[in-house]
């Protein structure tokens, strides 16, 4: 029963992939930042900046963020800026800390 | 006579920058990308991606960067730009693995 089940899932997501790929998908790159939320400290940011005034450097404040640039095929950007969203919200992100914001270009 | 060195470098930098606040100083943010070069491993970007994949998200690849958010007092934008590029090398990049790019904006 089991087996019997995998592989009509599988035949399933073969065909689901097929006609995705039957529809006209276009490759996008999303550029995800993920930056620290205002009050959250960031020690690596102090210490770089320190360490740029040492060096000379007259400078006001510096922040750091992550960037994720990630290719993909989508639809729509409209799809793929969705898809990226849900993918910062689910692992690259930290709501708790983190604000985000996505960017969606033609590849 | 060091005393007297140190008091007199102390001085002229208090008029250089008295010189500096009197010609017109704008507010500039740069940011400051830092990518790792074509070809180097990057096992965090590797990691992501199939933790990604792992969660049901289908993505051609994903590279990830640093970026800084610098923000600057500079007589013109490609005055703030040259300042922020040196900082990128002489600190913020490694020449040997990374490539960065700067862009300016004012404030």
């Amino acid at each position: 029963m089991i087996t019997t089940y995998v592989y009509t899932t599988e035949k399933s997501q073969m065909f689901l992939r097929t006609v995705a790929q039957l529809r006209s998908m276009t490759g996008y790159t999303a550029t995800v930042t993920v930056r620290l939320k205002r009050g959250v400290l960031d020690p690596e940011a102090e210490t770089t900046q320190r360490s740029l005034e040492r060096l000379g450097f007259e400078l006001d404040s510096l922040r750091s963020a992550d960037r994720f640039e990630i290719d993909l095929d989508a639809e729509s950007a409209d799809d793929a800026g969705e898809r990226v969203e849900e993918m910062a919200e689910r692992l690259l992100a930290n709501p708790t800390i983190h604000d985000y914001d996505v960017e969606v270009e033609e590849r």
